[in-house]
């Protein structure tokens, strides 16, 4: 049935070179492992078929998750494990000497916010000294963009399902912000503004407006245009129209709201936080070759899987390919960060690309290119969301729950949506694009499971 | 090139009952005028390059407008020639004996919201007797969804640009309305409170938040799933948002906003009245084949085009078909009314369904229909809006301004998304899905021009 095809190619492209293209029909495989007999034998220990019921196990947990937008707390009264002179931040562990600039500008603003050390320089040594206490936000149920620095003042939002929690930091807008590494004045300021006034304000509209259920605001935003990461233009509509009513009944609710309608990506880090509280409850599932956790430090790129539970598996990462801002290209990129891509991990963002196709014209490409990456985003994971639907394509779930032996025996790498940060501190955002997962985490992720597994068979 | 094609036809299938369908290749094709030779007549009157050029004119200046949310005010005070004990309606003209049960109802309704009548049978002797004016919306730059009721003092919403205007009522909310003819103590009570507190403080919001620019909402709102006829979350969304901080500073604001909260079609009546002062800057433009009203009363639907200027051109018109709401049936349809084809008239609805796949939940049929939807009302169009845009189809602008010659010459009828009333007053929105234009309208109206052309040609 195959047309004029005349030879049917797998594998190495060098032999069919001097095939002509039309007598040709290509199949996307490769030899498991990408032919390194060691990765090849770890897929093989990891194909049983337990591990395939501990995925179906750990999606089930994933998906039965409904959280709920419930407060806005200060992060020293709810954050587990926040300490005194404690500063987390984005992606796997990194020492502050190894950090990228916006990073250490984070750091150094949120220094300056608690008013830790005086003057940038007195940050930076203290910083430098070790007593101030740095760990990923990942270790404490939290999630933050870009820097992702979170400070004990700061107000986090909290999203919960029954007893479990999970936190992200307030979006702050555009322009010069902590995220970015910017700690000037006015940066200093809003940041002051969203403890004082905003934080407060919301906490007190959710605690009669609310909760505010995030599966559906998601979906229903999935069906408006957004893919939940990189364009939150509809969810943070939506969420601002929800709240309205209850804001304009506070002293500082007009304000609020000015802040919400200018604010395009306020939502994001609502639907981070509960992304984060979804794959929270895989984290622990033995057996699993679920990745739970998917990060960036702008030096790292770091994944757990719920087989292997706290460990990180880290490799270096590149800079986003995509349009940048006007005056600004590449070398001005820093390497990419933030958690955001908790929001891949679950099933937005890159994977459901389809569902927007007006962020093509924001991170570059066409809308067969946003239909293809979100069609090969499927080839890597478990199964579909439930809820979170592609009306383009025909109301399919989105693929959901990436499988790290799939992502070694195809090569098909996660494709995350992501803001390009200026490599220098307080520049702010340049661009916006694509990043792909390097391979290298999920093979060492696979060896580990493969390791747990033929331990466990030895026992 | 044809593969296995044996056998081409264009024209009546009659003749290749007989051929095997897979030796077939069907050209959409018919003879001008569906063979009626005074059809025919008539088109090859109006295919004249003047009537190109006209049309041409005609969407340069439907194009140029940008209407911008101005105010709301009372009808009186606004709408041009609403006469006191004057009502306006939805479509074509009509007298109150031929009128559906809806209308009948939302006139009664806003007879007895005037307090000229004390009940139901004496507002139905009263709008029998002659005594209350009754004419088109459209004859007052004023445009009504269903019913489409307008009593003088009924909040109007005021789109603008530069000294022209257009009018459209507030949009009640689902459920029981006057729209579906609905009369009781709650419809009447919530359209006191429209133009008492809702109508009073969007007024206010406007005076210092506004004025609005509703190309930019629609087009915005396109990117994010509305097809801005039967879809409107989006537009009533960003709406809100954009307006939130304004209406927080107000007394009644945080009512205002509940309501606006809980409206998914608040906007809808907003693109409306752009739509309409679009339009109406093609009225009277001589030669021009444009469709610059389409509009239903429940009985009839009614076009108007820019070389025959306000002459009407009517036939009946049916229900949609589509879907309809548990309990409800075909049976139970209202035939199609209604003023808000204007948004098919100018380009959105039915002729943008590609923007909005979700919408094939509420109307019926499937992304695929919706995309070939649109494919095909551009067979039936001028030209594309320009700022109108659809993502999903590489940004292409939407289809816009109907040429009623290719209506005649294709047989291709627009399609307008609508909600299906129940037959009785005053039971409400019983369904959605969609309605064709009748083909007569379109051949009358050609017709029409002709005449006018060859009266001018032998002048």
């Amino acid at each position: 049935m195959l047309g004029g095809v005349r030879v049917v190619a797998a594998g190495a492209a060098l032999i069919t070179d001097a095939v002509p293209e039309a007598d040709l029909l290509r199949l996307d495989w490769r030899p498991p492992g990408s032919g390194d007999p060691d990765a090849a034998r770890d897929l093989m220990t990891v194909t049983e078929p337990e591990v395939d019921a501990a995925n179906a196990r750990a999606m089930a947990l994933v998906h039965a998750v409904r959280p709920q937008l419930l407060d806005v707390r200060p992060a020293s009264d709810v954050v587990p494990g926040l300490v005194d002179h404690g500063l987390l931040h984005a992606g796997p562990p990194i020492a502050w000497s190894r950090m990228c600039g916006p990073m250490q500008g984070a750091l150094i603003g949120a220094t300056l916010f608690e008013g830790w050390a005086p003057d940038e320089s007195a940050a930076r040594a203290l910083l430098g000294s070790g007593r101030i206490t740095l760990s990923p936000c990942h270790d404490h149920a939290t999630v933050g963009p870009m820097a992702g620095v979170v400070s004990p003042s700061m107000p986090v939002l909290v999203v919960g399902d029954g007893e479990r929690r999970a936190f992200a930091t307030l979006n702050e807008g555009l322009g010069k912000v902590l995220r970015f590494g910017a700690f000037d004045a006015e940066v200093l300021g809003r940041l002051a503004w969203l403890r004082e006034v905003l934080g407060p304000v919301l906490s007190q509209a959710l605690e009669t407006g609310g909760p505010v259920d995030v599966t559906t605001l998601v979906a229903q935003a999935l069906s408006m245009g957004d893919e939940g990461h990189n364009r939150n233009l509809a969810s943070s509509s939506l969420l601002a129209r929800r709240l309205a009513p209850e804001l304009a009944r506070l002293d500082d609710g007009a304000a609020a709201l000015s802040f919400l309608a200018a604010n395009d990506h306020f939502a994001l880090n609502i639907s981070m936080a509960a992304a984060k509280l979804s794959m929270d409850a895989a984290a622990d599932v033995a057996h699993s070759s679920l990745v739970t956790v998917m990060c960036r430090n702008g030096v790292e790129f770091g994944i757990r899987t719920a087989g292997t539970g706290a460990q990180w598996f880290t490799a270096p990462v590149g800079p986003a390919t995509g349009l940048y801002f006007s005056g600004f290209g590449p070398e001005h990129a820093n390497p990419d960060l933030g958690d955001s891509s908790i929001t891949e991990t679950l099933g937005l963002g890159g994977f459901a690309m389809a569902a927007a196709p007006a962020i093509t014209r924001f991170v570059g490409g066409t809308v067969a290119d946003a239909i293809a990456t979100t069609r090969s985003m499927r080839r890597i994971t478990i199964t579909e969301h439930p809820v979170y639907q592609l009306p383009g394509l025909g109301f399919v779930g989105t693929p959901s729950g990436i499988d790290a032996r799939k992502v070694v025996e195809t090569g098909v790498l996660p494709v995350i949506n992501t803001g390009i940060a200026h490599l220098e501190a307080g520049v702010g955002q340049i661009g916006a694009g694509t990043v792909t997962a390097p391979a290298e985490v999920f093979s060492a992720a696979i060896a580990a499971l493969a390791a747990r597994e033929r331990a466990e068979a030895s026992r």
